[in-house]
This record gives C-alpha cells, structure tokens and sequence, in this order.
C-alpha cells in the first residue's frame, strides 16, 4: 500500500539537503557558538549564513533582525508579550478569530490574568477578515496587532501588508504569524511596515524545534527568555546550532524553488479539489477560492464524522487531518470554520488536504480512489449486505 | 595537531548513538505527534520511550512528571515564572550569587520590573552555599527557591536534597538548575523534596535545542509558552520529535556509564590539576575540593590574563574558557570567582577545563605540555631572545 501523506500544514518531511546541511553540526562542528575557541567560531560561521538564508527568504532589510527561537509558536508568544511589555500604557490587542491556538490562548490567558482588552476581529463566510471590523478596532490603546498571514486550516490568506499600514498609523506593533506562508508566498518585509513576522522550521522542510522572529530594525523588543545574551539579547539559552543550520538550508530550498513548486503543487491540489468535488454529493470548500495558499484544500463532507474519515484513510495509508494539530484531543469543532459560520453538520465533516513539493500526481490519485466510497460507507449506517460473509 | 576539547560544560560533542537514534525522525518517522494518523502515533511511541529514558535518569516517580523544552535557559524561567504565577501573594525569590545567568538575570529583571525580593544566598571561598543565610532568608514570603545542584564554572555541587526539606517547611517551591549535575551524579528524586529540575540535552551528549523540565505530580504550574495542548498543557508547541529521541538516548547512555566514566573522568581530571599545579607557580584551584563535579577544574592563573591564555591556547588546538560561556561578550570577571572573594589578580587568570567521556589520557597529556609554558610566556612581557630569529 502507498502511504499517501497531505497533511503537509502540521508538518513536513525534513528535505533530504537540509539533512545533509545539519549533519555536521552534532558531532564535527558541535561547539558552542558563545564560546571563543576555533569550536565556537566555526559554528558562528555557519549560523550567519543561515541568518542570511532566512533573510533572503523574507525579504528582511538586514540578517540582524531575524532572531531564531523554538519554533513558530514561541515566536509568537515573544512577540505580543514584547509589545505589551515596551508599550506599557496600551492596553488593548487585536487579533483575529481564526489564529492559531499559540496566538489566541495566549491572548484569552492575558485578558483573563492581566484585564487586557482582546478584539478578535470575526471572518465572513470564506475566512475573509472583516476589514471594517479591523480598522473600527484600531485606537492608541492598542499596543499590538497579532494577524496571521495565511490561516492553517482553510489556506485562506490575509492582506498583511495592507493590516500592517492601518496599525502604522495608530502607532501600534504590528506582528504576524506567518508560519503558514513563509516559504509558500513570496514575502518582502523590507518594503512593508510589518514589525514583527513569526516562521517555524518544520513547516518547510526544516526540523522541528527551530524557527524565527523577525524583529524590523528600531522597534523596541523584551525577550521572552532570559539568560544569557544570545541572539543579541532577544532569545537566550545556547543556540539550537544543527536546528538553525538546517532551517537556513530549507529557506535556501524554499526560495530556489518557490515558483515552480507552488505551480505544480496549486495543479495537484486543484486537481484533488476538482476530483473530490465532483465525485462526492454534499461537499464543499470552505476558505478562499481566490487568496488562499495553493497547497491547502479544506473541504466540508455533509453528514460525515471527520474523525471517522480520518481514521478510515489512515487504514488505507492516507494522512490527513481536521483542524490544526495542536488543537487535537479536544472534540470540538473547528474554531476557524464556526468563525466562518460554517454549518456544524458540514463542519464536523471537514476535512484538510495539505501538499507539500513532496506530493505527486500517484497521491493524487489514490485520494481520488479511496475518498468517494468512504464518505459514501459512512454516511450509509446500514449498508445493504453485498455477498456472503458481509453484515454481521 | 591533535585537537584538544576541554570545555565540555559549556556543551558537548553529540554521542554516535544518540545521533543514530535521532536519524530516522527527520525523514522517516517525520509526523507531527499530535496527528491522529500513523505518521503522528509512530512519534508519540518513540516520545514516549524518551520520557521514560529521562526519567530513569533522574530517579522521578513517574514519566509523566518530565515535560520536554527548548532547553536549560528556557525551563529554567519557566520554573521560577510558574511558581510566582501559582502563588502570587508570595513575593520573594531565594536563589544563590552564583547561578547561571538564565537564573539570575530573570531574578534581576523581576526585582527591577515586579518589585519582587530576590535574596541571593552567598557562597564561602570555596563556593559552598552559606546555609544559614539561606535558613534566614526561607520565610512564608518566598514563593520559590532556585538554586543549582552544581555550578557551571567551578564545579563545587550544593546539596540540592537538602535545602529542598527547608524550603519545603515554609511552603517555598524548590527549583534546581541541574543542567551540569544530571548525568554526571546519580539523581533519585521521588525520595527528596524537590519540585522542579531543569535539564539539557547537549550537556549530556545529546543535541542542543532540547532540554526538559521536571514538575512533581501535584505541583501547579503555569506554562511559559501558551498555545496547544502539548506536554499536557505545560508546554506548547509542536514537539522537537529528534531533539526529544536524541535526549532520551543520550540519557540512556549517561545512565548506563555513569560509574564507569565518572572514575575515569575524575582519575584525568584530578592528572591534569595536580600537573599543572604542581608545574605552574602561583596557580591554585577554584571550588570546593571535596563536593565537586569530578569532571571539573577551574584553575586561576596569578597575574595572567584568561583571555590571551585563552587565544594562545586555541592557536595549539586545546579549547577551554573562562566563565560561563553564555556570559562570553562582556569583559566583566565571573561573577561565580567574585562571589567567592577571589581576588581579582586571580579571578582574571582562571580558567575551566571541563573533561566528558570523550576525553583521554592523551588529552592530558598535551595540555600538560602545552599550558605551562604559555602562562611563563604571558607573565613575561619581556622575554629573552633564544636565539637567532626570536625577539623583534
């Protein structure tokens, strides 16, 4: 049986050439780069390098002002919680009703503990921000703006850009959780006025335990993590030297190859979309048709449990998901499809299909194979006995 | 030239078999451990051995007691801002002068920015932790007590066991910073009061950027990080899957060598100090010479600067340093050396070497050779021409 992996939103394959990059780094050039031996200078060597592949990859003005940290959501909680703590006297963030649960945790955790005001700013029917809502909640008392980039489970995308100018003019931060887009869209910060940007490692082929905060050059920032002066001060702890090598070597991959990846997997998942659509009665795509990231479908089966499904494909090889990750072992539904007023009987039947530049036309077609009757097995509670030895 | 690695506290060579363990989590077993499918509960099994494997180390009661993190800095500030968010009526902090900085900088930071009291407890000459100090200062005020099991820069081991039933009779939480006793000395903690114990990964021979926190069932605790629901909700995340597998068989390993390395390690160790102590004048150690890490030595130099030391060593390939290598940038004395009243002529010329099993006889040997002629070259500014083509 082929296993078939698209749930390439929760994690990738780490790339075989970043691999191969970090592979040094545990046991030839395993130095502390804090240290001032030859073992701590070979390691600095490398970790500049991999400041300026991230740098590259987003369109950073200067390497300095990417700090790696633990991954995306780290990155995250660094960056509203500097904000709160160098603008004292703002009380209120705006963020969406669709973050992932890194942002919005955090932020129902700080209106709860610290009375800090939260506008969480609704989504219509696609996942689409309300951008009155938006600018209607943008005052001097906001201290920071936290928007994702490109929502996890629908791919629907957000107008970053544009957000980060409104924020400019109350004098807001304004921070973005990118984790989704970084290495998917072309991103340019240095033309932008976006403060902050967060990226994870393993959400582009990089390892996991490594991502990134970009802080823009002359905006005031508090570390989450004290200690020691690493990072220029915005994260210690001793860097996570093969993480940080590897995640500049899947920056490198994400931008040598980003336009022809993206063409071939949008005609992959378009393609998937396409097929499953017209096979199966009673579904739909939820999210964007139009700016969304072109390697995630999101799509509604009718009457259909998702965990049931889920667990079916996993029989036959198939992994996908419903809803983020790290929102798993709850049973609730999507906080993302009941902000878009999805109807629950659909919601709880959604399903995300995430490719990545490792997915190929096979997968495709397997999905297409196995899907339809599925859906169909399950949402007939009593099949009719086809043969001898079938029922009970 | 054979190169020469002594700095083994400040991080240490990834083991072979630590490294084959970690390999199939990046490219094979690369699933997020959260997804309900095949690809993430093939990660849960193996994280599961890993939590086991660390808390074998530790002599914890239960695995479930272990939460993994990005490292020693980061569990370390998640301790201490836990203990103070779970009991806010208590205000003051008890830690000792000669914590590492992820320590003491918080502390620092919390006394300025909260108005908390931070009693930092004195060290004797040899660095031994001055115990009624800390008696006095251990009222129903303080929330938690941070002291480590074993300094970082001389060695000297503070009885953790012991000051955790103090603490505990006043109702303090008691956290230790182990990252430099944890697979160095055996560790039983379901027999003493400890509640937290920070530990990382690549000082045991494991990778960097994994590190773990252990919280005694029925300690409350806040996490540092919000988000997911990750290492049951007390660290959010997607999990470092390698960094965790290569922590745990790096604990495997310490464990199953602790013994046999330790009476090695300590036999090179206590060559190299009596042989350069006994070659070099006014040169004496550092630390208590009795409750001492075995792998340990900080030797000061008289009237030698560590640092061109330092550099004149590096140029012959042997690695070492002074202080903490998370304190490197700043030209100020070891705050550790200082505590103790080391004089400064002295404080400026000490030097770490730190052994790990990958060390030999040989090792020493060099060092032996090389180190007494560069400390009379550094004292003598102006040394005799021996012949032809020396001097100017």
């Amino acid at each position: 049986m082929r296993p078939v992996y698209l749930d390439n939103n929760a994690t990738t394959r780490v790339d075989p050439a970043v691999y191969e990059a970090m592979r040094p780094l545990f046991m030839d050039q395993f130095g502390n780069p804090s240290s001032k031996h030859g073992y701590g200078a070979a390691v600095s060597v490398a970790m500049k390098k991999a400041r300026q592949q991230v740098q590259a990859l987003i369109g950073a003005e200067f390497d300095d002002e990417i700090a790696f940290t633990s991954g995306g959501t780290e990155s995250n909680n660094a960056a509203i919680l500097s904000a709160l703590g160098v603008m004292p006297q703002r009380t209120e963030i705006v963020t969406s009703a669709v973050e992932h649960p890194s942002v919005l945790t955090l932020c129902e955790h700080l209106e709860k503990t610290c009375g800090l005001k939260v506008h969480k700013i609704p989504v219509d029917g696609r996942g689409r921000l309300d951008v009155d809502a938006y600018e209607a909640a943008l005052t001097t008392n906001v201290a920071i703006v936290s928007i994702m980039w490109a929502n996890n489970e629908t791919g629907t995308i957000f107008p970053a850009a544009e957000l980060a100018e409104s924020a400019k003019e109350v004098g807001a931060l304004f921070h973005t959780d990118a984790v989704q887009a970084v290495g998917k869209l072309p991103i340019h910060l240095k033309s932008t006025a976006i403060d902050m940007l967060s990226l994870s490692g393993h959400k582009l082929h990089g390892p996991k335990g490594i991502g990134a905060l970009y802080v823009k050059r002359g905006v005031h920032f508090r570390s989450l993590i004290k200690g020691g002066h690493q990072e220029r001060n915005r994260r210690a702890g001793t860097e996570n030297t093969p993480g940080i090598v590897g995640l500049g070597k899947a920056a490198e991959l994400a931008m040598k190859f980003m336009d022809e990846d993206s063409k071939l997997i949008k005609s992959l998942r378009d393609r998937l979309e396409c097929g499953l659509i017209q096979r199966i009665p009673d579904a739909f795509v939820t999210g964007d048709p139009l700016d969304r990231l072109s390697n995630t479908t999101n799509i509604a089966f009718e009457n259909v449990e998702a965990d049931g499904l889920l667990l079916l494909l996993d029989r036959e090889g198939i992994a996908c998901s419903s809803g983020s990750a790290c929102g798993c072992g709850s049973q609730e539904l999507s906080h993302v499809l009941e902000a878009m007023n999805v109807a629950s009987s659909a919601a709880q039947g959604a399903i995300r299909f995430s490719l990545s530049r490792d997915n190929s036309g096979l997968d495709i077609d397997r999905v297409l194979e196995v899907v339809p009757a599925l859906v169909a097995k399950l949402r007939d509670p009593f099949p009719a006995c086809t043969g001898y030895g079938d029922g009970i």
